[in-house]
């Protein structure tokens, strides 16, 4: 008999998806079902960018550079620069989605058995991404009572051990909406530097703050050699399903090194090239609706969350995520529940479990993560379900 | 100071693309640059299939199932029943390009330090994967004297260890352009059956072979739960910079392991697949035109090498590339001299060493790969400036 890998048994499956089979079910008995488990935006991908596609006029597919189209980095260089990040094209090496920005750094800083610190909870696939790269996650807890910002400096130096690399942080944060203020990320530099460790950052939201300001990474002094950026553009234009991200350092030995990952897989998909290029032309103001909308649903569904007794909902100042502490046994028990056994007029919600967000085990149990991707009616509504459920929900406590 | 890691280190260049430096100076210099080195075909992308993508209309660029879209997965059942190859569609995940679905195999089914066997000279990016897997490559010797056959059975059992995992064969042959009988792949069940291996399948070139038929590893009865194929849409239509493949296997368990990874990645790019979707729908004759003129150009280039004193060049039976040896020193020096220090009637040709393609050091330092990628004419005009620079060559040996 044939067996498949330790890390193919070890890899987790996602904890946004594995509830899937049931959200279907649901549907299948007719009832609605308001998506917030998953960060899918609903807001329309511009029309100009999807154009720049309809319009490409090529004879053969060819691969692209393995770095990504010359251009489009050229053009990704006037992007960062007006988020006040200061790069060139060559410190730019387009990736399949964030996701490949990140396997590659893992793949080029870290060793098997090297250890990443990462607060906890966080974007359940940087587990999927240190197995692949055999590499040992070590969490430190950032809590809800405080809104989930940055632990303090002791429990980093806590974590720290002779085999510790990296530090992973998101920022604006999925799962929880923080948004780390410009104190936070020196902390960060503080530590990197003295313990002579990677930065690895991901700014996947870096447009949706809704308070203050976003601090990049790369805005930080003295520490060019620390910071891998591992970016993408799936959420900024509403463009998950083109797969481009982009891998960022001013670090020359650490991008030669992704280099040679990003030459064995040829190179990254021409098509979402092509739109991400066009992405850089959108009027300056083009976010300002998108964050708008945002910020209306975020101040609703955090509003109405905390209005419900026992619910408490920190309110996220950025990404478009909230992490809610519900009045329940088990989140996973919970939001399986509301999808097999509960409908409120019909309708029902879908929430992502919280415990998927947390690499300590027990922890999150009375957690769930929103996604506001949906507009502020189907928000309501989808609220009213919540409401409704924690009154008859089996595993309430107190 | 900040260190890359080992792998990152130890992670080759593509032999392909290193000598690409060179190949700039030369054209800057004004010379014309016959490009035999990499496998871009310059055959036109179908146009109905770019075409498809013109016509998408789409509101938001979702992401798609983390196997792909299932309307492509199945369609692309009809394909490979056209093959005689009997598949679900839940047997199949669209992967980013052939290289994913390599990946995702090694991730699935080896561990680190696991063994996997590939006859060499292979195709240089395997290396590549192995090392992000941590997985040990154990090359056997296909020689050119007798074509590049597959070695004989004793040779795959002496390299046999007990961690021992894996086979791969690519068929047809990248780069040597082999196409494994009927038999050899029979030999192969044989082995896998015998040690209980997995046997990985890269047939990204299965419609060009011009002497006899392609034997799918899926064709093979009896080792439905060893055989992983490993496929890519880049060669068959032209469709290299959509970086769409396939990941196939009937093994349940490999499947569901590669389906974590593929989650963690969230999904395939979506363009190309509407793309290779719309490539299941080109006529059954479509192959047949490029076939013919591959196979007019393999009749090109194979007998203008073995006409030059010195050169031998087995006559390769499918894929897009032949192997020659050159009666030369050393073949990295030999194509790097070609693009820095020649030129015949101001143009040059660039080629690929074969010593990338070999795993043992030292071996295929006289060998030279060509993908027949150009025209007859521009192949004919090729092969006139590499006949002259084996005339004015200084490393030239007998």
């Amino acid at each position: 008999m044939l067996k498949i890998s330790k890390r193919g048994q070890e890899m987790p499956a996602s904890p946004i998806r594995k509830l899937v089979p049931y959200a279907e079910a649901a549907k299948k008995k007719g009832i609605k079902v308001y998506h917030l488990n998953i960060g899918q935006p609903d807001i329309e991908t511009p029309p100009s960018i999807l154009d720049a596609v309809k319009n490409c006029n090529i004879k053969v597919l060819e691969y692209s550079h393995s770095a990504g189209n010359e251009s489009y980095r050229k053009k990704l260089v006037t992007y960062y620069a007006k988020n006040g990040i200061d790069i060139t094209s060559t410190d730019i090496i387009i990736t399949t989605g964030g996701s490949e920005a990140i396997l590659f750094g893992f793949m080029a800083c870290l060793d098997a058995g090297d250890e990443v610190i990462i607060p906890e909870p966080f974007y359940a696939n940087y587990n999927g991404f240190a197995i692949q790269a055999d590499v040992v996650v070590k969490p430190i807890v950032s809590s809800i009572e405080n809104g989930f910002a940055l632990p303090p400096i002791e429990e980093f130096e806590k974590a720290i051990t002779p085999k510790t690399r990296a530090i992973v942080v998101c920022n604006p944060n999925n799962p929880t909406g923080y948004l780390y203020s410009s104190a936070e990320m020196e902390t960060l530099k503080k530590i990197v530097l003295k313990h002579n460790l990677f930065l690895f950052a991901d700014e996947a939201y870096r447009e949706f703050c809704y308070e203050g300001t976003h601090t990049s990474a790369m805005h930080l002094e003295g520490v060019e050699e620390n910071v891998v950026l591992m970016d993408t553009i799936s959420k900024r234009y509403s463009a998950c399903g083109g797969r481009i991200g982009a891998f960022i350092t001013k670090n020359k030995s650490v991008l030669d090194a992704a280099m040679k990952f990003a030459q064995a897989r040829l190179s990254p998909p021409f098509y979402a090239q092509v739109l991400g290029e066009a992405a850089i032309d959108l009027p300056d103001n083009y976010f300002d609706t998108t964050k708008t909308e945002y910020k209306l649903r975020r101040d609703t569904i955090v509003k109405r969350l905390n209005n419900i007794p026992g619910v408490f909902c920190p309110n996220p100042g950025g990404a478009f995520y909230a992490m809610a502490s519900l009045p329940i046994d088990d989140c996973d028990r919970f939001c399986q529940w509301l999808l097999e056994d509960f409908n409120h007029a019909g309708a029902t919600v879908m929430l992502a479990p919280a415990t998927g967000f947390y690499s300590t085990p027990g922890l999150g149990k009375k957690e769930v993560r929103l996604a506001y991707v949906l507009n502020v009616d189907s928000i309501n509504k989808a609220m009213d379900c919540l409401e409704e459920a924690l009154k008859v929900y089996p595993g309430r406590v107190v």
